[in-house]
């Protein structure tokens, strides 16, 4: 396991490997995620802890996926993610995809702006994988060779405007504002041996230090082989390009019952239901306000495998 | 107006600028449709059909839009579509917004693959947008300066599985197989006046020669300005992306209302429901089937601005 940054340092953006806190750089220009996976990864697992290297502290963190790259998502992908939506897990029969925008992509340490008029900002901790190489026809992708196809792997978090998501039905709108897709701080390359302890990565957010949503990667309903095979039968992927593989439970939104949406349906117009969905949204205190930070965490639980901590405040937009 | 043409002639891919039956071939190496349009339209423009041409019979045509860029499409915005979806124009309260995957971006001259288990293939034919430069913060677009944001014009095909789309309420999973996205056969670089004249477009729409979808552009719900001065609060775009701007009715699909869907996706004792509507599918004998040839232009009535022909034949997948 090596642990990719990616950087700004002394006016020059650079990829680097961190030991500890100390990061040493690779050697070579690599424009995009798709170029350092491609050409710097053998290069940048030969460098050791002994080589020159700069403080952690000292460098501005990026994104390591770039803002070229796909940013696709899976939607209700863990049981207690579809239960607080409402749904019934037994029920799920298909593979939920969708995309964010990719300039939503931002460092993991970035500040997440509230958008003036959007009320309902949640938080979607999920594992992000990272494509090795171009699939561009049907592959057959199994839990045992899952190291062909992904180069690695990072914490993103996929912030939420719920207010558009839920009401207008529209995924890529309520998720694809800029800044609503922190990603990293690292990408972790993982040797083959460690692609099959992916299933036993914990991921925890916390909310101003309280835990919101915390889950092991093995509650997945689709698991990486099976989207990755869906995904190749559906359209291209690249390498750098990156998959949200879905949020457990402990979001904000908390959609009606069965039985009040269905009461909804019969007695509401749509527009009213989802008005007073808002209403009742805006005095739900579990969504995001200005001031509250963010702490996003996945790891095995004997930190043999440790993606980092990623730590965003959420703000005001300004006029 | 130059019609701006990308073609494989040679073994080479190159760009054009077409006169008549003839292609004067375009200096330069542009890799993508950001390149051409931001380093080729210049000297395009200054060719004539008195330079030396290629036949356009003799070359092999490609999309004018290159799968590097984002492929954005608006939904339900002609209120002839919004009616045959099963709601009302009235209520359409904010502008629907949804991604294809770039790979399904292919040539106007393209077979269209109708994947093996989808079997209601629909149609729809859209004006597409392509950007001239990158916007990466909120702009305010009017109708008047529309020829500085976009670069030209073209005929997107939004081909869509709706026994995906509709009974999983996925947008972007329904529309986005290898091939859903014939763009082209030009893109057409408009002058500052010529963009005057954009909601006098007439697009038509024939499957086997019977016309199924005609409408003018000045038809549509939000237009051009409105939508890119809201994408542009959303997220970044660059110059060759391609936005494509709704259909119109005639469409194959006669949908419950998207609201349903949505609620469907909540109460999933709706399947039965679906599976109605996709058994009902399966007898209307509008979809696409094997054979069926689509041909599609747009154009001003007075023919001064004319984007060209599709044609595509839709074929069975391959075992």
């Amino acid at each position: 396991m090596i642990r990719l940054i990616h950087y700004r340092h002394g006016g020059r953006r650079q990829w680097g490997v961190v030991f500890g806190d100390a990061i040493v750089p690779l050697d070579g220009d690599y424009e995009t995620t798709a170029d350092v996976v491609t050409s710097g990864l053998q290069r940048a697992r030969t460098l050791t802890s002994r080589q020159p290297s700069v403080p952690l502290g000292q460098v501005t963190l990026l994104s390591p996926v770039t803002p070229n790259q796909q940013f696709i998502c899976q939607g209700i992908n863990y049981a207690s993610h579809v239960r607080e939506s409402g749904m019934d897990p037994a029920q799920i029969t298909f593979n939920t995809i969708f995309t964010k925008a990719s300039s939503a992509i931002c460092p993991a340490d970035a500040d997440i702006v509230r958008p003036a008029r959007h009320t309902l900002l949640d938080y979607e901790i999920e594992l992000g994988l990272v494509m090795a190489r171009k699939v561009d026809r049907p592959v057959d992708v199994t839990m045992e060779n899952l190291h062909e196809w992904f180069a690695g792997i990072t914490i993103v978090n996929d912030v939420t405007a719920r207010d558009v998501q839920l009401p207008q039905g529209q995924f890529y709108k309520g998720k694809s504002f800029r800044g609503f897709g922190p990603v990293g701080p690292y990408l972790v390359a993982l040797e083959p041996h460690e692609w099959r302890r992916l299933l036993d990565l914990r991921m925890q957010l916390d909310v101003n230090g309280s835990t919101r949503q915390h889950a092991y990667c093995r509650e997945m309903i689709y698991r990486p082989d099976e989207t990755l095979s869906e995904l190749s039968r559906l359209q291209d992927l690249g390498p750098g390009d990156l998959i949200a593989t879905g949020t457990p439970g402990g979001c904000a939104a908390r959609a009606p019952s069965k039985m009040v949406a269905l009461l909804a349906r019969v007695l509401m117009s749509e527009r009213g239901k989802w008005a007073a969905f808002v209403r009742k949204g805006r005095r739900n205190g579990r969504y995001l306000k200005a001031g509250d930070t963010m702490s996003l965490s996945i790891r095995t639980d004997d930190g043999a495998i440790d993606l980092g901590q990623q730590r965003c405040r959420v703000v005001e937009a300004t006029a």
